[in-house]
Parts: C-alpha cells; sequence; structure tokens
C-alpha cells in the first residue's frame, strides 16, 4: 500500500492506495487542522489502520508551508514560519512516526498538486505542468519533465508584483507588499475589495470584478510560462470557484502575452494552456502518492 | 580537447580547453557574425585547427535564439523565428561539420551563460543561478542544481510584464508588448527613451533613468526567484555597464520584495543575491565547454 497525506491550512486528506493502481483510493479520510499534537495523531491512527490491512511501502506527505523540503537540509519536515497558530517550527515529519519506518518524501501542498495533476489529472501527458492556487492565498507548484521543482522556499510566485488593472483601486491585503498578486487576487483580497466573494456580486459590478481577477489571474500564468517553459497551467482553488472566471482568464491572456506569435514558448498560445484541476480536492493527496511511488524499486 | 562555441547576435567566440583544466582557454577566437554560410565555414575552420593540436572529445555549442535546444525535438539545432536577416530557419549545428563526429550538446546563449558563471563565475558553489543579460534584448538563463532549464522556447523572462515606474511614461520599444520589461529596459529601450546610452546622459536625469531602470531590473530579479528559488542573480549585459545601475538595482530590490523576512527564499534578502558576471566575455563559452565535459565519461 502506498499512502498520501496532505496537510492543509483547514484540512488534512489522508488517503491509501495499492501500489498496482495508485490513482485509486482505497482509503480516503478528512481531519481537521487543529493543533499540531492533535492533528498528527489523527494521521498516525490512519497509518496504523492502514498498516492493518496491508503493509505500506511508501508514504508522501504534501504540506502547507513554508515548510523545509530539502532532506539534505537541517530541520527537513519542520513546517517553519506560519502564521498558522501554534504551526510554526514544527517538526511535522518527525511527529508522524511512520516517516521513521518507511521510505517517506516531503512536498509543498502545491508542488504535489502539480504533480498529481501531471500524473493523473488536467496535465496528464505534458512534459510541464504549473498547478496555481487562489484561495487565502495564492500558491504555484511546478514539475518540470517529471520533476518537481521546490526548495529554498520557492515557488512563491504570490508575491509577483503584477501590473494594475486600470480600473482597480483596491490597496491590497498583502501584509507585506500591500498590492502583490497575492494581495489583489487571493480570497482574502476578494473580500477585502468587495465585501463579498466574487460569486454574491451583482451582475453589473461582477463583470468588472472578473476582469480585474481575471488580468492578474493571466499575468501569473504568462510569468509562469516565460519562466519555465509550462505547457500547461491548471488554476484552482475557491476563487476560480466564481462562475465565469476561468473563461475571464482565457479571454485576457493573449492581451498580457501578446497573441500568438509574439511568445517563443507556443503552447502559451494553444486553446489547452490554461486548465482546471481534474482531481478536485485530491490533486494534493494523489501527487503525494505519485511522489511516494517513485521511491519504490521498479 | 573540449571546444565551447558561442554565436551570439554580432560575434561568435571559439575556444578549446584540455579536459584537465577546462575553465583554461587554451584557444580563444573572436569571428563576426555574418551570414549562416560565411560563419558556420569560420566556425568549422576553427574547429579543424583545433584537431590539428589534439582530438577534440566534446563539442558544446551555445547559441542566440530562439533555436531548438531540445535533442529528441524535431529541427533540434535549427535557429527558428528570429529577426536577424539571413538566420530564420536555419540548420546551425547541420552546418558545424564536427558535431556528426563528437558528442555534441546545444544550449540558449543565456543558459550557457548561466551554466559558465554557476561553474566557474559569479555562482560557484552556489545551487540555483540566473543569468540575465540586458543588451539588444532582455535573456535569462536559469541553472538549477546543476541542470540547465530550457526548452520550448523559454525562459523568455524579457517579456515579463513589469509594474511600471511612476515616473516613467515612455511608451516601450517591444514590438509585441510595448512596454514590457525588455521594451522598457533594453539597450534599444534606453536609447529610444533617452535619445541615447544611460552613462552619457547629465547628471540630473541620470539619477532617474537609473532608478527607473533599477525598478525593472529588480523585479525580474524577485519574479525569477519567487519561480525558481535561485540563490545568486547574475546580471550582465551592455545596459548594465551603466555606472551606478548595479548599485541602483541593489538599492530598488528590497523595496520589490517587501524587505527581510517578506519572502520565504531567505536568499533574496542576502546580500550576495545580485552579482555582476566574474568571467566577462566569457560567460557563454566556458558555460558550452561545461556542458560538454558533462558528455565525456566519467
Amino acid at each position: 500500500m502506498i499512502v498520501g497525506i496532505e496537510t492543509g491550512g483547514t484540512k488534512v486528506i489522508c488517503g491509501a492506495a495499492r501500489e498496482g493502481r495508485p490513482q485509486e483510493l482505497v482509503r480516503d479520510l478528512r481531519i481537521p487542522t487543529t493543533t499540531p499534537d492533535e492533528t498528527t495523531d489523527a494521521i498516525n491512527a490512519f497509518l496504523d489502520e492502514i498498516r492493518e490491512i496491508e503493509p505500506v511501502t511508501a508514504l508522501g506527505v504534501a504540506s502547507f508551508g513554508p515548510i523545509n523540503v530539502e532532506p539534505d537540509k537541517p530541520r527537513w519536515g519542520w513546517v517553519t514560519g506560519t502564521p498558522k497558530p501554534g504551526w510554526a517550527d514544527t517538526d511535522l515529519l518527525g511527529r508522524i512516526r511512520m516517516t521513521a519506518e518507511v521510505p517517506t518524501v516531503l512536498l509543498s501542498d502545491v508542488a504535489s498538486a502539480a504533480l498529481g495533476e501531471q500524473t493523473w489529472g488536467a496535465g496528464a501527458g505534458v512534459p510541464r505542468v504549473a498547478y496555481a492556487t487562489f484561495g487565502t492565498g495564492v500558491g504555484v507548484g511546478l514539475c518540470l519533465d517529471g520533476r518537481v521543482l521546490h526548495g529554498n522556499g520557492y515557488p512563491e510566485m504570490g508575491h509577483l508584483l503584477v501590473r494594475r488593472h486600470p480600473r482597480d483601486d483596491y490597496e491590497g491585503s498583502c501584509p507585506f507588499h500591500g498590492d502583490c498578486l497575492e494581495g489583489l487576487a487571493s480570497g482574502p483580497a476578494v473580500l477585502g475589495r468587495w465585501g463579498s466573494d466574487a460569486s454574491s456580486l451583482d451582475a453589473g459590478i461582477r463583470a468588472q470584478a472578473l476582469d480585474i481577477l481575471a488580468f492578474y489571474i493571466a499575468q501569473l500564468a504568462a510569468a509562469t510560462a516565460y519562466t519555465t517553459g509550462v505547457e500547461r497551467f491548471v488554476v484552482g482553488g475557491g476563487v476560480l470557484k466564481t462562475p465565469g472566471l476561468f473563461d475571464a482568464v482565457v479571454e485576457r491572456l493573449p492581451g498580457v502575452t501578446g497573441g500568438p506569435g509574439a511568445s517563443h514558448a507556443a503552447s502559451l498560445d494553444e486553446p489547452g494552456f490554461l486548465a482546471s484541476p481534474a482531481l478536485g480536492d485530491h490533486s494534493g493527496v494523489l501527487g503525494a502518492i505519485a511522489a511516494a511511488r517513485a521511491l519504490l524499486p521498479r
């Protein structure tokens, strides 16, 4: 059995799959994220339960960050400077007992989601995939040629200093930068600017809200493709649940990139460049399982 | 002997080094870049000359782009849509006879410069290095953990849609985007905005010019670190020869990143994050030699 654990800001998703069919979860459990002790106790209980069914051969953990994902660095597996109460400077992996017994890989949540979507979802068969989430924050995960890119705190494209939409005078919600991408297009930014989520706005103001958000999201998509050559940009998270927003991003992108032919990366101009997640809430946990599977002997 | 060839827009640099001391060029030749025939004839003559001294065991070619650097793609080694007269759709590698006989690697010019600087220059000992050049265009090369990142036309961070400097009303020089990074901070943009290079401006206006350029360059440095986690950002090219500009970028960066602690990538805040090239005009050719050396059996 391969196990994947995704620890998120509000909930943990635990999944287990057989080696032969790793994309099919035979167990799937949600746990609320509370204190580190309580949360990891519940994770350990899940792992014990799985082990009673079948031996666990590999474990993948995908975590909210910032988390130290580099095994050769001190404090591998520690959540570091998060504002989440009780979690700053927590040895997450050390609290999950099975990591001492079973080959374990740790990824950031967004990197894991990118790997999940590339392996079995909206990025299947595409060599270079990014997964961006617009929710409480803005995060980007990258999988290039089967390799997850992260470490040294990146990616943290949420802090990109995007060009302001001419109709947007919101000062921004980021405590560090004010009006960086996260300060302008995260869930809290939407709430701070319009007083509600974008789906609930009146039709008149909603069209403009979608255009403003789409302009910022398109800038992230373009900047990520310019830097890393991703051929698919999967974009999800709570903000993208706003009806019409995904299509607005598709419409905005050519204006940001200069349209067909302006980029060397031809994939930016292709209709499938932007995609919605195909794995729903399971991108991250399936990515953790995909990463764990890579630890097994071939 | 290992040979490196860097084909640039105006000149070609050819270098040869012995395997035991690859960073020391025992031959170093400059050829003007003219027509593809004339230029590659001169490259072939250089290679024949080296071969008369000692057998050539590996060849690295670094080329201006866009060039197809992926060996498994059709038309590997072709320069594709360049505006450079006579060079569009040219089989560059096919014209260099030795590539049929000797293990050969092809890189983009900026990727090669990044590898050169990481191997023997300003990025030595640093796991993740970017090399940016501000000249006729704006280009970025990336070396992460000893691997050159490119393909699919990227990196092409020159097209980043930077935030405008409030004092800058120049419309931009990029034929595709107008005021993207390249349209605002390349050599032609400097010339188009101020009518001369920045070094020649009067003291009064020069301070503001440096601040404008530095703001854009700092945005590129931050966006590259956010996306790829580079710990060193080497910045060169003709525009960076303006006295005071490098220091202005160092000064501008904390304003763009939010200052110490605002980024997860702590390296962004460190004094050595920004660096000037250490290999002068030889970053590219030495990078080509470093890449060719990697083809040899250990």
